[in-house]
């Protein structure tokens, strides 16, 4: 039984809808459920936006206040909007500043069978550890106009908490294919007529002479190890990005930036794509 | 009084290089020892690489048989080498993973007079209040070729732990101005030639027009609010990077690489610059 205060304030950090938010930070019990965790009001805002049919909306009293807009928009969109104690909050989301709002919402990641139709700019991360970074890429292919991002087998996932949030709304804009083994990844964006450019600092092509004014499938690799052997054997080509100074790299999220831009630049220059 | 265990091996937490090296993951600190910590060997490598003077290298057993050539380098330096143990590094650095290597060093970054003779690309971080998007920007910028960092006062500062890291020996490789006041960092930039262009989400001006082909100092703002009014006002030109998806903006370390590159390949290009 929930314990109440304050009104209809949950205080019992074993309600059944706490205990579900709390259970959600773990990958398998987001698989199980296909629900997953959005933190914080701007995120929030953004799922409803993209008509993301959010089941519920936790937030402290003082959050309730300070959004009060964000609170009526969830509510008549049917979302179940329910207050709960600092400490309950800070239960569900103790690593983090959630600003006091966090909704709970359906997967909206998924298996890949096919990319969309037309599709022409396809972002594929393979093996990345960070969700910062994947949420920041997320973010980025987002605002280049990349038509989906896929995550392989091994990935961490984008609909882990701090990818939620580092995505700043992105998850909702896009279609995002997780876990996806890379074979499958490979073939998909070969069924859809997309050249497979590899990101690899070792690469003799430059970002200049790079094929990327086709349809185009950019596929990036971990932050530590680069892309896997499988997925250099089989792209159709390897990039780097120059380095004029003394770094002997840019960080993952830096160099997808400049990448999907080039991607950008190049399909608005040439016509090409979709 | 260091109490010993194994050897040599610290294992007071009340040692008096254990102290210092604690204390100095508060700025003040870091300002009045004018000492500041370089985490994880990768850095420290870079720093010695640079020729940074470290004075002390505090390392773990374990680290020290896996670092073995890195701490021979740095004692034959001239760097003091010590063993702690895996407490005592945690209690240095408790929130993340130094692997078990951890340098105390004197201050790299500087008030700003002039920036250095022959200076033709700068950028000057007004505002940055995340020590990992300073850092990420730095490695950024170094990749980029720029010829130095600046960032105005109320910015976190270069040498804080978290922007030491992220800035993978970046600090080390070019000039970093610290805490510089606004109308300092301005008329620095004027008196060098450089062309003042700042990053603006709301600017009419975009990519392709913004004047980045001569000497330039690229002006980017907090994460949150962007631009200072005040540097808002001194810009010679505003520019903003292109959306054509659903992001509202892109992160500050994305748009800054992005930037950066840009005006990269313009000095390339063109032959511009010093």
């Amino acid at each position: 039984m929930a314990q109440r205060s304050g009104g209809s304030q949950i205080s019992s950090v074993k309600h059944p809808v706490v205990q579900l938010a709390r259970r959600l930070s773990r990958p398998a019990e987001r698989a199980e459920h296909d629900r997953f965790l959005i933190e914080g009001p701007n995120s929030v805002q953004a799922a409803l936006d993209a008509g993301v049919d959010v089941d519920t909306l936790l937030s402290t009293g003082a959050a309730a206040r300070r959004h009060a807009g964000l609170l009526a928009a969830a509510a008549s969109a049917g979302t179940r909007v329910l207050q709960v104690t600092d400490q309950v909050m800070a239960s569900i989301a103790p690593t983090v500043t959630p600003q006091g709002v966090v909704a709970i919402a359906p997967g909206v990641t998924r298996p890949l069978e096919r990319l969309p139709a037309g599709a022409s700019f396809v972002c594929v991360l393979d093996g990345v550890a960070d969700p910062g970074n994947l949420g920041t890429v997320l973010r980025a292919a987002d605002a280049a106009g990349a038509d989906a991002l896929v995550t392989t087998a091994g990935s961490v996932h984008a609909d882990s908490p701090k990818a939620v949030r580092a995505a700043a709304g992105s998850l909702f804009h896009l279609p995002v294919f997780d876990a996806v083994p890379w074979p499958v990844a490979r073939d998909a964006c070969r069924a859809a007529g997309l050249r497979l450019v590899g990101a690899d600092a070792h690469a003799g092509v430059g970002l200049d002479a790079a094929g990327l004014d086709g349809p185009v499938a950019l596929v990036l690799g971990s932050e530590t190890h680069g892309l896997s052997s499988a997925a250099k054997a089989d792209c159709d080509q390897l990039v780097s990005l120059p380095v004029y100074g003394r770094a002997e790299s840019l960080n993952l999220a830096a160099a997808a930036a400049i990448l999907l831009y080039e991607v950008a630049r190049r399909h608005r220059d040439k016509g090409a794509g979709a």
